[in-house]
């Protein structure tokens, strides 16, 4: 069956796993400490511009999230995020589970603005029994965000010089980074990121890789001894290489661009196609995720031909799915796809 | 450069790679669900012989003792283990990190005993302040243990039934358990211990697979929304294929214990080498791990030509290492091995 | 200088004050196992009327209310409560610290209502993918809120119902319980509350104790070795009596009410002469606690003659402040108060 | 029934209840922010002879451990103690609940020494795979310690030195320093505890208050946000003068040494008794408590007419148990007891 369901329907791209194959008897220390760990974070480093980033990666993204805001933050410190933040709405409480509370702002289409960040710091600031409530340390965004959406580098500088008026960490989740990287409607680079925030993550799982996430402390600012608190986590993996092949093979010839590249185009092509066809879109989106709202009718008859992910209920004769494209998304899927439409 | 580091110094078994690659393509759903996930629980369901065991695929060892133990104690309780336990001594405090104290007994080459737990729990009752203190929850073995070693099946039910007597669970953290159960010195079959645990693990990641252990709850005594809390501790992938192709194939042919009877195979012959050689053991063992005490004159060389592991400085002079074996061992690495003894 | 800037500027009510006095030099085992204590809890049981509730004394409320939510949820639960509730915005994120999500709904006067609860557990239910979320275990409400105002009857029983439906336990935060249990716009009681949540505690400190709170757990639902989670959070008091003595004064002769009642008269004369003065109500309250709305030039005035509590910066121009009577609060400090206004 | 059960079998020395109640209708502002708290804080300050001095009043022993190791320790730290250290055994695992593991090393007496601590940091710091375990990052010892032991200027210096040495920080549990200060054997002052340690409590539950310890961190090094910290673990009380007014009366007219001077009476009184009677010394001691072996007969008709602590089970007949005297322990008492010796 067709299946647009998410971006990590299939395995990995199929360069990742030769190199899998390739490397696979030779024997390399554990812990992430091998030298296709130390050329992956090499060439990440090149990427993002900046000597004095530091890298590490690891396995999924609520692990990166968790073990991100738990040690960058101090422990009477919670986070802000917008309402349909990740880390608020579809972790199971992972960042509660280390102790910090999150702090939402309403969201608008999945983002939230500088503006609201100084307004919340403000009263908290003016608020005189402050000092009985948490103590807010990091803004996090997602970007792409939950909804598909991308901050423009203008705003992201806007949230970067608040948080530094308030004190505040900005961290980036970029489980979905290359398909904003590589969306024609952003202004914004990874090079940008890097120099903007103070930690963000280049997702591996969604955009090409069996799992894996590269985590950028952008500004030697790692949490100390960051390694052995991966390992008080329950996060670090003996064969590190299955991470560090991964990325490396991501970063070389352009391969991550590639494969983000080659999803817009596809999720590109089925946008058009909904257009034309006049279906509602419930946001618009610019990335490889696309939300469109179906009667139940429509949506029962298009479940028995193609896969797509349930995205809420909007009424009761209405609910949104999601329709996502991946480096493995064929021309043909989305041809056939549009011939069901 | 000959390495006998550790017995994840290679990739996966090319059996493991081979399926990973074939089943690429197919759209699956995420998250656990898909039908590789599937049919390796039921292989394993089938290997245990217990119709109303439980399996949860997960990354790695730490990962699943934090879960396994934080999910199954309740919050006032902690976990006794031998005080050479890897939850004690090498996973960077994770069984704390969630609020466990772990209780320690002295070992005995890697092993504690019935008669132990029972002393240990005698005191505790027959102390009248003892609701100040941690109530004992669980027992945490491991099989084979860190040094190597193995229980008898007698003495897994020894401590089953001492467990019983005093309402703790019994846990087996089987990291390396392929290479206890192919091992010639055990009486102690797969079945055996799905009949006497409360819940264990099915080591992946030190016996073939790229990562992966399967946690088995015995008797249908998974913790309530077991999902969830893998996905709050941040244990949850996304694409779980990768540890269900990898799992499927492990049981498909027996292909786990065949891998686990060569590298004990490879052991054997490392074992007889040194006895004739005249090297000084530090402990027996009957697994894929031999630990040997070498004069530092003597590990100075060997470095130079064989990666092995550090244990511990024994003295001034002397210092233990461990040679493990693997599926990726060849005879002509133990034969160039010998050569070099 | 006069001040009604909260209901804990003063000590103990002296009747208390004197039963410390009278019995302190009586020697008495610690940890809560001693007669004043047993009588203290006998006392409350038989005001609660239920012979299963299980009384616990500890000694401030957002300590109760940690230990409470976190012994009483499991560790995958969070607890709902209106976005004005104490444990969401006043305890430094105190219930996060333990691992739990606190889930707002928005307040209405400080209250959340049955309908809500339906509407958030619906939803709930229809995600598709709500097990990657905090699963709702337990409602908190407080009575009176934190605006001061009151639950009836029907509000708590519509409350109740709706928890049971869902399998939610309902937890009310009694900080300030008998100034609703007294106040004359009410038809809750006692009896009402022990019938109708499953656990709620009876606030001392801000009713004449010096300190102190009585956790009811109204059907023999206390937690698992309560005790021994009490130690673990550090919430042990070796002088138990401390806590037993007071409660014991407070349900003597039915003080706690008593106490109650008085504040409850003198808020009443308060609010009188603030209509009468034509001063604006952020809020209308019943209960010893009165919102007022005043300029910053008359808030600034106000100040040099009186102490009274912040609440929160309205706008550029005025501020909300709140007075607040208790058992100390005489005729002629309120007399004095009025000729200010 | 005579009673020498423990230190807190009664309420509050006389001179701090009539304090409490001679201020209780003072308005006071609430959270530790009254005068009696400045006044006791500047009353420790001086006692210590440190202007860098930062001293927190809190509730009890547990909670204070709990809050200074928590909030002293990077998350990834644990604290080393005796295995007899209180922390390790007596407090249900409060340390572990907030994420820490206690590191034992073999008590003598009660006591550690300076040589245990830097053998322990050697084979840590040896170790090539330390950073998979807990870093040391405190020292805990009790003074007097569990067993009514105390160290000596020299001792305390040498711990001071090899933790300066190996970047551990020193915290020293008072919770009957007074006992220690005052007695015979001893030439450690509080100015060198002040001096040598960078944290320890002084305790008032067990020397005469109601309940309460202060907190002396003593070189501006209070954790950052302390006062939130206290809040989020749950240990603020809203009627902070109940802390203050006792310890500033505590720290008047030297009543804290006034008591505890006068408990190493009572118990030397009792000493003498006990060695003339040809009673068994479990241990000796030069504090306020003394720990007796007795045959279980002997213990039997001991108890029905006098209260004592019990301590340990020494073998099938004998048993430990801890006479101890306070402030309240007359020489009517104590003649009383060696009447029935």
């Amino acid at each position: 069956m067709l299946s647009f369901e998410s971006d990590y329907i299939q395995g990995a791209h199929p360069e990742i796993l030769n190199k899998l194959v390739k490397t696979n008897l030779e024997p390399l220390t554990g812990y992430g400490f091998d030298k296709y760990c130390e050329s992956a974070k090499a060439k990440i480093k090149a990427e993002c511009g900046r000597e004095d980033a530091e890298i590490f990666l690891l396995s999924g993204g609520t692990q990166t999230n968790q073990l991100v805001i738990d040690t960058m933050l101090a422990p009477y410190e919670g986070v802000i995020c917008a309402d349909s933040g990740h880390v608020f709405s579809h972790e199971a409480g992972a960042i509660e589970f280390t102790g910090h509370k999150v702090i939402t702002l309403k969201n608008e289409y999945g983002k939230i603005n500088a503006e609201q960040i100084k307004n919340y710091m403000s009263v908290f600031n003016a608020d005189e029994n402050h000092e009985h409530t948490v103590f807010p340390g990091m803004v996090y965004i997602s970007h792409p965000t939950e909804y598909g959406t991308l901050y423009s580098l203008e705003e992201l500088n806007a949230l970067s010089n608040v948080c530094k008026d308030y004190g505040l960490k900005l961290y980036l989740d970029g489980a979905r980074l290359g398909y904003g990287l590589m969306s024609c409607g952003t202004d914004v680079t990874l090079k940008d990121i890097a120099d903007i925030c103070d930690a963000f993550y280049i997702g591996g799982t969604k955009v090409g890789a069996l799992c894996g996430e590269a985590v950028v402390f952008t500004h030697n600012n790692a949490p100390r001894h960051f390694f052995t608190q991966i390992k008080q986590h329950g996060a670090l993996l003996a064969k590190g290489r299955l991470l560090g092949v991964q990325f490396d093979t991501l970063f070389t010839d352009g391969l991550y661009y590639r494969i983000s590249k080659h999803a817009i185009d596809m999720a590109d092509m089925m946008r058009h196609a909904f257009i034309e066809k006049g279906y509602e879109f419930f946001i618009e989106t610019v990335t490889n995720q696309i939300f469109v709202t179906l009667t139940d009718d429509k949506y029962s008859k298009l479940k028995e031909k193609v896969a797509v992910g349930f995205w809420e209920k909007l009424s009761d004769s209405k609910t949104v799915v999601r329709f996502a494209s991946s480096w493995a998304t064929t021309k043909e899927d989305v041809d056939a796809l549009i011939n069901i439409l």
